[in-house]
């Protein structure tokens, strides 16, 4: 197959621990109605933009598998090949794993605050293996039990995410498919970043709306020809605009 | 690994057209809301059972996918890896599908339904291929195009599953994977008939209630140790029987 080709990233909606303003990462929190409704909504875009993902790449987190079930149902696309892997998983966040984010904001400052949720290689603290938070003998990570995070900064996200992209995504879109990933606040970043190549200072700025898929036309080099698209644009800027006051 | 190896078969729940008493086939209807209480109350089943899947397969019909999407929910292992093939799909019932169950008795008599029902090796006619309930030129079936059928019988839904059983299926039982298979009233009889080596005439009489995990333990030789166990023994009598009084 030949150029263009086309990638659709979706984050998924509002999950419990968006609603309750908990830094989530790694733990698996499930979709409110409302995070439901905004997946509902994003098959509906596609759908109505008459794009046909033909297979899907999701992190084994419940809220992106959720997102991609109940989008591609809208989209009537339930029965595309699926891949799930923890490299496209949300940043693990350490020891903020479970904690209150205003609260967070208030113990440690707003300077200390917005390091550890938007700079690009400082990690929070690391999270204990003993922490009802850890991910340190979950099942699902039993294949990859020596590589389980204890926290991430964006930088290690990129480090984790790219050998995905190039070993596993690439491939697909290189054959012609139409992929659609469906996955993160901060695994996206880490994607887009690579695709619009991004300074590690600019990164910072970038916020990912919800629900809202985001077009990219990838040329012979699976860079984008332009760039990415949202199917939705007032709401994405809305939405992007949420997120950047989150905690505040 | 080694034996004995997990397989565990799930039927879908209620489905639009199981509700309106249609022949269905591979026309692509969607579950109705007890058939998505019923893929709940299976995940849960496998939940309280300690019944942990490693890996699924399903059909590519919206209602298996449906049904393993929620099961997986309730049971908490939406993450586990997925294969989908249309080898796994209902029986193709030809110029059937569409049709009122409870009008084709009475146009046709109890002889020739139960023929098209129940018998090994009889299809019903051919479905037209500019039927509206016709499978050729769907999307889904690109890759199989001069493979769709027009009508089949049980005979051929066999000959179309046990590649799949022994070339996808069987390799992960033997890496030693919990395996959950979601799918079909005929294609796991044909399933069920290979497992139990039940003859071409007494697997008229097999029923397989919906919604309840049907567990089999088996040997190196991928046979089963044993009977195949319902979760729920005495929902799946009184569900098998009702399978069997369909369209008196």
């Amino acid at each position: 197959m030949t150029a263009p080709y086309t990638l659709i990233l979706l984050r998924h909606g509002q999950s419990e621990w968006n609603q309750s303003n908990q830094f989530t990462g790694w733990v698996d929190v499930r979709l409110t109605d409302q995070g439901k409704a905004e997946a509902q909504r994003g098959g509906e875009l596609l759908a109505a933009a008459g794009l046909h993902p033909d297979l899907l790449h999701t992190s084994v987190l419940s809220r992106a598998i959720q997102t991609a079930d109940i989008a591609l149902d809208a989209a009537d696309r339930l029965w595309i090949p699926v891949k799930r892997s923890w490299r496209l998983n949300e940043r693990h966040y350490g020891a903020l794993q479970g904690k209150d984010k205003a609260q967070t904001l208030a113990e440690f400052g707003q300077e200390q605050f917005m390091l550890w949720r938007r700079s690009f290689d400082v990690p929070p603290p690391a999270l204990a293996d003993d922490s009802e938070y850890s991910q340190v003998g979950d099942p699902r990570y039993a294949g990859i039990d020596g590589e389980v995070p204890r926290t991430e900064s964006l930088k290690l996200v990129i480090d984790r995410l790219l050998p995905y992209w190039e070993g596993e995504i690439a491939p697909d879109l290189r054959a012609g498919r139409t992929v659609l990933v469906t996955a993160h606040g901060n695994s996206l970043r880490a994607l887009v970043k690579h695709l619009d190549a991004i300074s590690d200072d600019d990164i910072a700025a970038l916020n990912i709306p919800t629900g809202i898929p985001l077009v990219y036309r990838l040329g012979e080099d699976l860079m984008p020809l332009g760039p990415g698209e949202y199917l939705d644009p007032e709401a994405a800027a809305a939405g992007a605009a949420a997120v950047a006051n989150q905690g505040r």
